[in-house]
């Protein structure tokens, strides 16, 4: 399975004219080896599947904590045992395999890592190459999709499962605490991120965190979460109405809905990711209320947010095998907040929705 | 409350020949400003309450998403609204303060942000200085010692909780996930780590992972959790018998228990962690079995580990004001795994335990 992955893998060793790279990132270790590590266990101080690949080997570096799982979940790699730090590990195997030019990922390495391995390996040229490995990964084989596709079907679940469960009275934190619970005992490895979960003002909030804030009648209920199904990740948002709403609310509601669904409608195969933002801004500002700050939508896989961004900024055409987020919404202040978030896969057709759960109003309590 | 300890940063500036120094460590942040980053927020691509401290200056820098924040929990600390990434706004910041010579963390800061900061600020020169900012924080002040002592008083009484709640039949997972619940309902911020739940043969992996392996009669339940309150963590161990275990395991816990009763009555003012750790060690070698591959113990605080480290490798003198785990083990790989670990602060009279749950055999189900 990670075959291809390697060879082109080796092909950037040429094109790069490097002999070897060294991937720290966790979700670039299992794209190319099939390791996996545990989002709360990075980062350590010692090796927890670092990949170094040269022209002719596949070695994953890994201490005593880990060797037994390096060598189950990544067979095509030989491993090696390692008992000190970097600056001690590295610089023999450079030696052995001729190392003169090595790639590492400097947005992932710490200063002080590279600097000592410099230090301990005058002879070698270090060089950035993070940019060079996650492109790899945007496009997404039939595999890949179907894993996102499974972590969102459970986020529907769990979704369904909030809807009966949450009541008025309820803190933030419960209603959190709940999805977490749900997905995790439902076969999840864990949520993708710290979930957002707020109600009312507090809504207004894109990064706001769930508090012991009491769910009333009259708010909206923001909820964002995702979960992560053999390492891939999804990502959906749903803003609930508690008890009867204002009409402007409601109002808003429809305008972040056509504006979301005017963008799905809008993704096919060339069009890029600022068109696709300016349609949706469009749609909302149309209703005289300021649109979003943030992008309209993120690629995601591997990891919560990665390449490709759908936003003003950058200019990403779309391809088939892209699997992105679409997530317009509406921010007012000290008043309320709205916004609706779901995955898609871009296939010859056009956009299929992987998240699903209805996106009309939904009234709780 | 901040008052020393910026005082202390300034001392630094001059004993290191420093013009101002750029701190990028949650706990460091927290520590020095009070500025309270959530566990799950960091490492983002813009400024999270970021300080810059300069001989007659305290800046913090946040982005739209921190600014408030920033405002509220750091009251000593002028904020800076930042909108790009740290090469665009170090600089003119740089140039207005006139620093010629500025500490970062190294062991922090990733080596892309520090090559693009050395690129955007060509004139000045950047030193690491991770080990110089952690060491202050090693001696407690009593509101400290305080604030660990609550997270261990929650710890304690969800254990007490889990005993009752914890049932053969039920996985790992369930139990990770009622204690996470528990804590996070009665006040804690968050768990320390990801908790350790592992059952029977698994308990002897220093680092497993809660699983969906069922709690069986005979088993041991090990459980290793901690959690957060006001910023300040707990961390403490307990081996729980699922109904009857064989004669070696009760055995087995005993040494362990005196191993670690013996650290503990050792400990007081100018004894050195290592040798805790042998008089822990010699306690379990001389019941015939191999003693624990990791340290004795290691300070806690704003992070989980901290100096000082309690083992073979480091000389660290003991000295009032320390906060520190102490939790020897016995790992029988395929067989079983008991491990007990409590939390000690070192008072003029010795060791106080801020965890203070059982350590006697507790037998469940």
């Amino acid at each position: 399975m990670t075959d291809g992955r390697l060879s082109a893998l080796r092909a950037l060793l040429d094109e790069r004219d490097l002999d070897a790279i060294l991937i720290s990132r966790s979700a670039n270790k299992r794209y190319y080896s099939g390791f996996r590590l545990g989002d709360a266990e990075g980062p350590t101080s010692g090796f927890a599947g670092t990949l170094l690949l040269t022209r002719d080997a596949n070695l994953i570096l890994a201490d005593s904590r880990y060797t037994q799982q390096a060598a189950g979940e990544a067979p095509d790699w030989e491993v090696i045992a390692t008992a000190g730090p970097m600056q001690d590990e590295i610089p023999p195997l450079l030696l052995r395999h001729e190392i003169q030019a090595l790639g590492m990922e400097a947005a992932v390495v710490t200063h002080a890592d590279w600097a000592a391995l410099a230090e301990a390996a005058p002879g070698v040229e270090l060089h950035a190459i993070d940019d060079e490995l996650v492109p790899m990964r945007i496009l997404k084989t039939a595999d890949e999709v179907d894993a996102i596709r499974r972590a969102c079907s459970l986020t529907d679940d769990c979704f369904a499962h909030l809807v009966d469960f949450t009541r008025p009275g309820m803190t933030e934190r419960e209603v959190a605490l709940e999805l977490e619970r749900y997905v995790r005992m439902n076969g999840a490895e864990g949520l993708a991120f710290e979930p957002i979960v707020l109600a009312g003002a507090r809504a207004a909030m894109p990064h706001g965190r769930p508090s012991e804030a009491v769910i009333e009648r009259g708010n909206v209920l923001l909820i964002d979460f995702g979960c992560i199904v053999e390492g891939y990740r999804s990502d959906m948002t749903r803003t609930l109405f508690v008890g009867d709403v204002s009409g402007d609310i409601r109002r808003y509601h429809d305008a972040v809905r056509e504006a979301q669904q005017a963008a799905i409608d809008a993704v096919s195969v060339g069009v890029n990711g600022q068109e696709l933002d300016g349609i949706a801004r469009g749609r909302i500002e149309a209703e005289g209320v300021e649109a979003y700050a943030h992008g309209l939508g993120h690629g995601i896989g591997l990891e919560t947010h990665e390449p490709p961004r759908l936003r003003k900024s950058e200019a990403y055409t779309l391809e088939v095998g892209m699997v992105f987020s679409i997530e317009p919404g509406i921010y007012l202040p000290g008043n309320t907040g709205i916004r609706i978030e779901d995955i898609v896969a871009l296939e010859e057709s056009g956009a299929r929705l992987l998240t699903t759960a209805p996106r009309v109003p939904l009234v709780i309590g």
